[in-house]
């Protein structure tokens, strides 16, 4: 399929390149670039995709073809519906924490491996508050690749526990994601590695949007009114934007979803420069979160992201720690869904709306869960002391119960 | 669909009832029962399934129907192909730890949790090493039905988190799998709950054998010379070779695979009865194993595993507990797929049969992964020390690399 890549901020034009990342004259921070297919040239129709597929179903709308073994494990992650939730008619869940490395990322890191391998790159790399590194790695292990990844020294156990088995290069670095990224860049750069960070690399949004078309693809094609999704650096509120609207102008559904990104109450960025206006301008901060996968204080894919938002009728907010912590628990005892802090953030964020009356009982929401649980045990263990028994105490304690 | 009960050891036929789960004459731990279909009133064909719709998909052959809003999250979890592996010209991965609740449990609390509701019952309770816990929790939570489980003290924190989270009742208890198993029983009796225990409940199976109608319309029908799967009660290997016979018998496929129900060696009282030869007695052991899921000294499914390896080619090994160890990390550093200890077990005794000749490079041989890596990091964290790194420490570091 043909396609060309555009500046998100001056709209200049590039042809697809090796080492073509970001625009020239607007640099790294704010030239990123969009992939642009030609579209007219396309004819797709709701028979051309089936719920339960995966990602490379919807090969006409990527940048690279499917080329290793576990191509057919990624998206295709399950869409859940529920009725009476938070006081709804029906809630929708997408649940990418059932991913191929648990989380999201999948559908970016994917897109990479198969790129990185198809231009022959040796080397691919990723700065990474975890999510993206783990599934980098696991995507990677199979193929001939080497993976180096560079994380800040935070994060969670659970993900690193998948970087260490899957036999990547890891570099667990004591400063902050926004350092880890620079630091990425500038050796990856360097060293003339793949790069596999999102907000860089314009191919993995193209990825990560493949979520949207199996929210309508699982959803018969009924468009939510509501989609709500955690932040970090950007990319995936802008991706599910990309997807609803490619969707759209391709005649396959007649809306688009209004997108809210959800951000941890301290890291916050992107909502801020948001609701600033535009011209969107990247202003760093200084950030604090207990939600790894999105303490990110110079988001960079933030203009991307406020442009899409102003154009698709999207919206930024944001939640307390203490609301993101409690979202872990009330998803799960309502839905059976155990999400990681971020994954629950976008929960947390659909509770705000709900309370705010901005989001009424007849709408149709989505909410996208971005990573498992199971990365981040810790961010639970406290909520819930655990008593262990002797053998004796059981029988006491259900005798007491009912008899 | 009509369908009666068997004993397995006796062959006496029951009405389906809400009490009956074993044999009046056999008992619990002999004379547990088979689900038997009117096969002859079926007619399926390869066209009536789809490679990743689901576990309903095979609603012909189940107990069952699907009612709630998470059925459609169950089974269809990726079959993975690579070549090369090991050696051979192409290894199967069935990585259940994609599930719901990231182990292959969730196909039988799935059943349990649709037939408790189906049959009016208020409260399901289970006894469980962790995974049938976290699942059954975990695909409960959503229900009005209230859910009590019974673990020893040592479960894997990640399987605990996912029980605290789904806001189950946990207990907890100072001792083994074995006796946790018989408290449960009876306390569940007594009170008249519904029991979600794999090898008294005979639906239960009924799910877990989707596993292997999967297995085989995924790979297109052609049938895998030998799959690979841990076992600890016996019901899942039970369980996959009941659902091969089924599709050949109903003229699906005309082979069977050989079934390799792999052990921990400290936990290899299955093994050990097998061995013994017909008629199969329960002999229970004393066991020790870190992979915790497999930890079983008095397996309650032993007769019903060892009668059907009899009858259809299974067989039984065991794995040393560093083998399991070192195949978590082989695994995934050379597919990507993390496994917990029990579910490295399968690829531990594939790499066992490959060294001893008896898989030879051009068996297509299947690897059932029955455990998320992420359930059990403690497993892998030993293994691999990890630095962590200041910054100037990294620039340091790559610059001496390829400099």
């Amino acid at each position: 399929m043909g396609y060309h890549l555009k500046c998100v901020n001056c709209h200049k034009t590039y042809a697809p390149d090796h080492d073509r990342y970001t625009c020239d004259d607007c640099g790294d921070l704010k030239g990123t670039l969009e992939v642009v297919y030609d579209y007219s040239k396309l004819t797709l129709s709701r028979e051309d995709f089936s719920p339960y597929e995966g990602l490379f179903q919807f090969t006409d709308l990527l940048p690279v073809g499917s080329n290793t073994s576990i191509d057919e494990a990624m998206g295709g992650t399950p869409l859940l519906e529920f009725e009476g939730l938070l006081g709804l008619d029906r809630v929708l869940i997408k649940h990418d924490g059932l991913g191929f490395s648990s989380s999201f990322k999948d559908r970016a890191s994917i897109i990479a491996v198969n790129k990185a391998l198809e231009l022959g790159y040796d080397t691919v790399y990723c700065a990474s508050t975890g999510n993206a590194a783990s599934s980098l790695a696991l995507a990677s292990a199979h193929t001939p690749l080497k993976t180096v990844i560079f994380v800040p020294s935070t994060i969670p156990k659970g993900k690193l526990a998948q970087l260490l088995v899957a036999g990547a290069q890891v570099l667990p670095i004591k400063t902050t994601y926004d350092e880890v990224f620079d630091i990425s860049l500038e050796i990856g750069r360097k060293k003339g590695w793949y790069c596999r960070n999102s907000a860089i690399n314009p191919y993995l949004l193209e990825g990560k949007k493949t979520a949207a078309f199996e929210i309508l693809v699982q959803n018969h094609y009924e468009v939510p009114d509501f989609v709500f999704v955690s932040v970090g650096d950007g990319t995936i509120v802008s991706a599910l934007m990309k997807g609803f609207r490619e969707f759209r102008d391709l005649g396959l559904v007649d809306a688009i979803p209004k997108v809210v990104g959800v951000q941890a109450r301290g890291a916050a960025t992107i909502q801020h420069v948001f609701e600033k206006g535009a011209p969107f301008e990247p202003a760093p901060e200084e950030v604090s979160t207990i939600a790894d996968s999105i303490s990110v204080g110079n988001p960079r894919d933030v203009v991307k992201a406020c442009t899409y938002a102003q154009a698709l009728g999207g919206t930024f907010i944001s939640v307390s720690d203490e609301a993101i912590l409690d979202s872990i628990h009330e998803m799960a005892a309502s839905t059976g869904v155990f999400a990681e802090p971020a994954g629950a953030a976008a929960y947390a964020g659909l509770k705000t709306m709900v309370a705010s009356g901005e989001i009424r009982p007849e709408h149709l929401v989505c909410v996208v869960v971005t990573g498992n649980g199971l990365k981040d045990i810790d961010a639970v263990k406290g909520q819930t002391p655990v008593e262990f028994y002797e053998v004796a105490q059981v029988y006491e304690l259900m005798k007491g119960e009912t008899e």
